[in-house]
């Protein structure tokens, strides 16, 4: 078995760092990259872009509000029409730049409150994925499992990556547990790391109450915004590896499926 | 003989409007639109693209600095390298809704203040250049001639299309007298018209002071943002007709080159 | 009697124009100014200031969200401790230009998206109000009769300035008819015209059905942002002097009362 | 005797972080608060100026370039006027947000590339100083000496607090010794403290060639964007403390003057 590593990179802006952009880039395979709205700038998103292409790393389009001093985490009320263009406006402009890297874009995922929006609300998701498939059908969209955006784009007959949270609880439903619920958040990175051998073993992930749940992801999230991001994705990389696995990018993943 | 008509569109921005676009679409051949840089939004930029593909109009990037407040028309100092990320940056988006509008970018050309350096100064004309190939070998360059823009364009194999100023006077060098010359601006109508006559017919201007110069030209330019603009577009392309030739597109020059 | 008439203003930004500030400043009493967020920028600010200060116009600060691509029409999510700083912002802004020009702000109305959420969210309203108030305890607020933010500025004892729409109907119970009701929206300008002469004479309008509705108000808002605003606003200011009352600005009201 | 050390903080930005603008609040005695052109943001300034007021530490305005990507770093070219405008803006908004915190903007200084040109060219040092004046004419202006800033305020009849740039290596004729001679920028910490003790003893500092210097200043400035900003910071309060003097911001030493 093989799966990806994700993870959100290239939300420098300016003078302003929030990752360790280059670390990470040695240690993911996918990387999504803001696009200039929520955050991100033409520099930022050029020197993202090339380290993505040095490492090997799949070229990911990380779109969201237009509101850096919100950092895309508030939504914004705007026409689904109007919404369509934002998208389109940041998969172009993310192209531009990455056609003289020769780097290309090979999936696309929602950022923060629009994220949150489109697991929740199906003409969101259905704009986010007709602009994505208008701009190019092969983009895959990365996805959690049983939420709008997943049945929007098999709907729509876009190529899916399905996500896995390795510090968040499931519940035996399929989805992720409440952040109000204790036990919500994982903290410990050896849980962490246990549930990624789990998941790479037998496909499986303990829930919330203690259940065992099939499931069926091709990459796994970490986060790049915690002062520990880089320790514990060389963790979960290194715990795939212990399992047996590999690492393969999310472009790999559809070659070969 | 044919020639085409640019004009600068697509300069609104959310509710605040510029120019009379639909109008003029019906009357040019080539549209420069505004990338959301220093004019333009992404919905502005979509309806601008799909009134451009509806009445058969080249599509431009109208590529400017980041800076709506000052509408592109003063200089914001930057590194040739940053500048050349804006440039991609803008030449994607425009790109991105391009697509899902069946339409393409043919042509690109520097707005207001980057315009103005871009004339004088070769390594920012090498800039935008090198941005415009990288992004796409195939779009043309729209220039004055003799500016360092055309050289650089020239020096670099892309395409460039020489612009006629139709309401600006000439010195005998080629060169468009300083507007703090008496007459350099031509603001009498029929004086206009008769100058695009005279392209037309014997490919040449008479200069500020009288003399008979020969200009190579392929595009005829028209202002926008004035309140007889669509009134002179009108009188202008009536008296490329009267003069026996036709409209025709910047795409369609190179076609036929 | 006298009444204020009061519009929205300053609403230019940059090269974008949408009203005749100037022409209107003749014919209004009160300018709300807009604040660099949702329209407007320093010099366009500046520049209306001054000729609210040459007219004898009272200065109003009209606060919005800070989206000038939505133009303040949309809503964006935000806490209400961000939104309370970013109305101190806004009147601060105004403050630092209208210094100068030796002018001062007396009233503050919210704009758009914010505005309505503010007639309805009684919390919204009160970070509103507090915000004011801890500005400028003597500033009036221009509110909608029966709305949140009335209850809200006469609850922390501010003064209020209460506002009448002459182009929209009421109903019986002294709120706006919704737009979506058919007459709501009160197209022609004799009959906007009556609806003042009626006002001043009797300190009454006829609702939607055809009811007499006492109304206590202080200021006739005129839009400015139509192609007949300064038409109806000499319209509207004729009709008060016919109904032998006068044209007096918020600030004269309230030194009066 | 005594002295201020300043520092420019409220560099922040939405979720973008700079410095460690507490721990800093607790060793300097006047901060530059940056008022949302180039950095800040509403939320940001509030919660810098109320650190600020905690701390007893002076609040200044730290005005620059309306461009947050540049972070005011690089010139934009504006009309005095609009310069003026912008500065006043900045101004206000600051001190709208300072009031309800029962603070008051003390002194400014120009930030970045703004700070630049306004100690090389009169014209841009006497628009900020007029505006400055025009807004409030008790307020300091921050100024190195012998820079066309100090000049302008002066001759303005405005307060100046010169300032003494401890890790800069000065020229007999009290400039600044340019950034690209070897030297000139002082990294051993041991020095600069040496610098500071010397300065407090006998009022001097020994130039690049090795003379000594006499200098009148009033505040020393301390750097809040660099690793060892908080280090450097206590360091040189230990060593105003170890040669006897006092630490004391600069209101102190206007109302004592």
């Amino acid at each position: 078995m093989s799966i990806d590593i994700n993870s959100d990179l290239g939300e420098a802006f300016g003078p302003y760092v929030i990752a360790d952009d280059e670390a990470l880039m040695g240690v993911i395979t996918s990387a999504n990259v803001a696009c200039g709205y929520h955050a991100g700038d033409p520099v930022v998103m050029d020197r993202t872009i090339r380290l993505a292409k040095e490492h090997g790393v799949d070229l990911g389009a990380h779109i969201g509000y237009p509101d850096r001093m919100g950092f895309g985490r508030r939504h914004i009320q705007m026409e689904l029409s109007e919404l369509e263009k934002h998208v389109l406006y940041q998969l172009g402009a993310l192209d531009g730049l990455a056609r003289p890297a020769g780097h290309r874009i090979t999936h696309m995922n929602p950022h923060g409150a629009l994220g949150n929006l489109a697991c929740a609300d199906r003409a969101v998701a259905d704009a986010l994925v007709r602009a994505t498939r208008d701009f190019d059908p092969d983009i895959a969209l990365l996805v959690l499992t049983g939420t709008q955006l997943e049945f929007a784009a098999r709907d729509a007959g876009m190529r899916t990556v399905n996500l896995f949270l390795a510090d968040r609880a499931y519940t035996i439903d399929g989805q992720l547990a409440s952040r109000s619920v204790p036990g919500a958040v994982i903290k410990d990175e050896a849980s962490v790391y246990a549930r990624v051998t789990r998941l790479l073993n037998d496909g499986t992930v303990l829930t919330i109450d203690g259940q065992i749940l099939s499931v069926e992801v091709q990459s796994i999230l970490v986060h790049s915004d915690t002062p520990h991001s880089l320790e514990v994705a060389r963790g979960i990389r290194q715990a795939i590896g212990a399992a047996g696995s590999a690492v393969r990018a999310i472009s790999a993943h559809q070659a070969g499926s």
